[in-house]
């Protein structure tokens, strides 16, 4: 038994499906607490009640053993039995599914499905087709240097080698299913603070990435320890004239230096009055 | 005017950060309801009155010209005088912060911060770190042939080249931190059912991924229009044999066909006993 009782709960995200929307609902309302130490579980696709009461007796075990106060669930469960089991349990129980479903029902007149596996299933072939298009468009189209990909590309992010363009690409294609290219400035580039030329004929899609230099120096040290490429004159150089590249050519940008993916591509989206493919 | 008022309705995701847990919750309730087309904005960054005073501006004339019943909000806010200037509108209203955040406070016996940008924003940079190196992880050991990355892979996804292995290790690795490598079963492989030697000191890492046959030569065709690589008989003939293979090392194994990079992502997670690396 633990005597620090107050300060630990056990966190349970359960779900029907992946329970990644359980889980980042959740997790945004968990932030919002400090001096507490969640241990967190995550149980996906217990789809029958079958699954339902193994993991009950699995959780009631380590409930059993901590002596903690009593765990929080969150969860999201079509099926109403399932629920009502788990419901039973004892536990502060949050249902996103049935928190909203009866007044959404009664609000579009309208009975839900109460079909599982809508959200995150591959329900539909081509909005499917169309995502995973975006992120081979986002692998072949790295380091882009075919002025094919640009005209196909939905946006063009820009900036000096590791600023963040290649994951905000993918998380563009992933989450939106937006074909997003990226042209990393080189130190030719650099040069000058013209539009290099390559890019000049789609200088609407632009859309430039900068960050600290200290950042910079860093994450190019983990790469190329004590290189050139690494030292801080040469990230400070580098940044400054990308920095006043985008400002001289009107080219919109963002530092990615205290944004997450998430963040970079939500307002790349809105930057650029982008709309997702599905 | 529209005169076919009881089928549309509008949706407006709101957040004060990136909205994309507000549009996934709000999406997997949605999608519980037939016969309705929902038209859909999501307005991320609504962080202060002036933001959010445009934006009801905004919508008021949407909702205006449609003539339809009233729209649906799916927001999360932390900010009180925002979140009470977007009750007032007329809408129904599901507010997922305000919804759970004071039940929450009850049980944990703490007041909730009511900070914003505590979900997707970059609070940790030793988490972030971790994120990035896994993406990074995915993209440099994509279709690994160094035995050196499936040394320090978590897990290593195996199958027929177009099978979705790419895919799934970025989302792995964006979502979860994990770095998975992938190897594709290559013509010479496929000649046996062996475990490619390579491969043989890491079997414990290994997942296998298949897919239909039709469907991999639906999407072969498209990269390779009438090749051997897409050939029907030769998609039939290598699935066949990388299933025997799975089967008979005992290696896990999952169609990807009917399931999203999400569904495969946590189902991997689960399968390997994986722990998310943040």
């Amino acid at each position: 038994m633990d005597t620090d009782n107050k300060l630990k709960r056990r966190v349970y995200f359960i779900s029907d499906r992946t329970g990644i929307t359980s889980e980042g609902l959740g997790e945004s309302l968990l932030n919002q607490f400090e001096n507490i130490e969640f241990k967190r579980r995550t149980y996906p696709f217990i789809d029958n009640l079958e699954k339902a009461k193994q993991l009950l007796n699995h959780m009631q075990e380590e409930v059993d053993a901590d002596g903690w106060e009593r765990p929080l669930i969150f969860s999201s469960i079509v099926d109403s039995e399932i629920r009502h089991l788990i419901h039973a349990f004892p536990a502060f129980h949050i249902d996103f599914y049935d928190t909203f479903i009866g007044s959404l029902e009664k609000e579009l007149h309208v009975d839900a499905k109460r079909l599982i596996g809508v959200t995150h299933g591959l329900n539909d072939i081509e909005r499917y087709d169309k995502r995973m298009a975006a992120v081979n468009f986002a692998l072949n189209h790295d380091d882009g240097v075919s002025d094919k990909d640009f005209q196909a590309a939905d946006v063009i992010l820009i900036g000096v080698s590791r600023a963040g363009k290649t994951p905000t690409c993918l998380y563009l294609a992933l989450q939106y299913g937006i074909r997003a290219a990226n042209y990393p400035l080189t130190p030719d580039d650099l040069e000058s603070t013209q539009i290099p030329n390559m890019l000049k004929p789609y200088r609407q899609k632009l859309f430039g990435l900068t960050i600290d230099a200290e950042r910079l120096h860093h994450i190019r040290n983990e790469r190329r320890p004590d290189s050139k490429y690494a030292n801080i004159n040469t990230c400070n150089k580098e940044i400054a004239i990308a920095e006043e590249l985008f400002q001289r050519n009107g080219i919109p940008f963002m530092s990615s230096t205290h944004k997450s993916v998430e963040e970079l591509a939500a307002s790349i989206l809105q930057a650029c009055h982008l709309k997702r493919r599905f």
